[in-house]
């Protein structure tokens, strides 16, 4: 359970990931380059679970709304095998004016793999150089979900 | 429900793919370079399911059996996207003394996306160049489940 | 120096790919499913290089006509290492009045370790789902390049 | 030109990638999660110009030395496209006891898409959990080529 910004808990999502014998390098654990490809793919999900079906697919295809990269970060404590499936938790940390922060942990049987820092900003899809505010309707669905993190906290 | 070798019907394997934003190329379907990457984490994942929890990196890290490709065929019928999940049925159709064939049909939604067909032989995982005779307890789990495919199909 | 369809003789189109650990799964060759992407790279950049620039994305996106693939196919004879540049030979084969033929051969320190034959059929990119006959310029600049394949080739 | 730890100024090293229509998402520009791995491919690349030949394939299986990745960052200021090579110039920044530190800056036409840092570990590769020191050898040759970087910077 997680503490978010309106005091309530809630469970926190998580994607799961099946990694496979293809993902992995010869030393027998899975390439450092797929792991941001896993913890993109579990923040797409995260929208798609929370905006009723829309993913970045459809965010961008049928409501014109992007959410470019500015900035990535990944600090790797164990290594991703296909031992057991990769469980990534994501959850929004920061909600901006025109920019939004997650952080996804991934985690197999139950220990830390990696812990990444990810921060988007809005922007029309097609007019992809310029932010824009948070759609209202998207910043209502993400605010009571925001954890509220220890001030330590990066 | 599949007509298997034995005669008995059974309910086909299938396995699920997320699509997503991160396949798609800029006709906003999922790149054909990903296909096959899908079919395979699918054949993967019917190794995992058939032989008790082993995909290919147990099948070769922990029992020494490699089962590399020689012969890749698709035909592909109608764009992946990421509006529904690809559904990936895999059934081996053939097994020769030394190789196995499987066909992965991708499907969308209920409608075929593509068809395709994998021969791997056997071999010894650390003497890579050497086929060998299939196991004969792998053998013996994948004879019920063969496909029996009409006559004319290759 | 392979032989055209006008008789004349020409150098082979070459693609190089570096290789890298990344490619390469636990038994320390390149994964299967990394093949199908570099022959793809090989035969976008083939039309880089005969239309003066264009590959598919400039192609789809400047001159809205896309190549999807109808059918690819694969002989995998030795495997694919970082040992050495991975070169892949494009070839057109055959030119139908709405679709082309690719072969793509992958080689590494003379050995041939692929081979592959990729359909695509011709399209306006933004109506997918409709064939065209190939643009007249493209068709004039593709003809003097088929190869004369040998009868029993397919 | 770039001025190093020994006040000697050497021409970066640069490794080209050639992006694609397959690397691009329906926004027309290179997906995010192939970004990283560009930025890798480059590393790997540097590593195997600077030990004449070797790169992590080499170092793994042939030294038996292996660079886990412990923290990987990127900050992402313009779009990759199909448009331009990728010119990534990588630099190593920090040599400390047991780690190395590299920075990758990916530039198209001239204009900076990106910055990464990544941090790696020395191990032995068949024992991937324990750190060893950078190998005399290694480090004799990364010395030299160690950039001097402002204060302020990283």
């Amino acid at each position: 359970m997680t503490k978010t910004s309106t005091g309530t808990t809630k469970a926190p999502f998580v994607h799961e990931i099946r990694v496979g014998w293809g993902h992995c390098d010869p030393a027998s654990i899975a390439f450092t380059g797929h792991l941001p490809w896993f913890a993109l793919e579990a923040i797409d999900s995260w929208w798609e679970t929370h905006l009723g079906g829309d993913g970045w697919f459809q965010l961008n295809i049928d409501r014109n709304i992007g959410t470019p990269f500015v900035h990535m970060s990944f600090d790797f404590s164990a290594p991703v095998t296909p031992r057991h499936r990769l469980m990534c938790e994501v959850t929004p940390v920061r909600l901006g004016t025109k920019s939004i922060e997650f952080r996804v942990i991934g985690r197999q049987d139950g220990k830390q793999c990696f812990e990444g820092r990810f921060v988007n900003v809005f922007v029309i899809s097609d007019q992809h150089g310029k932010s824009i505010p948070a759609p209202s309707d998207i910043r209502a669905i993400i605010e009571p979900l925001l954890l509220t993190l220890p001030i330590e906290a990066k």
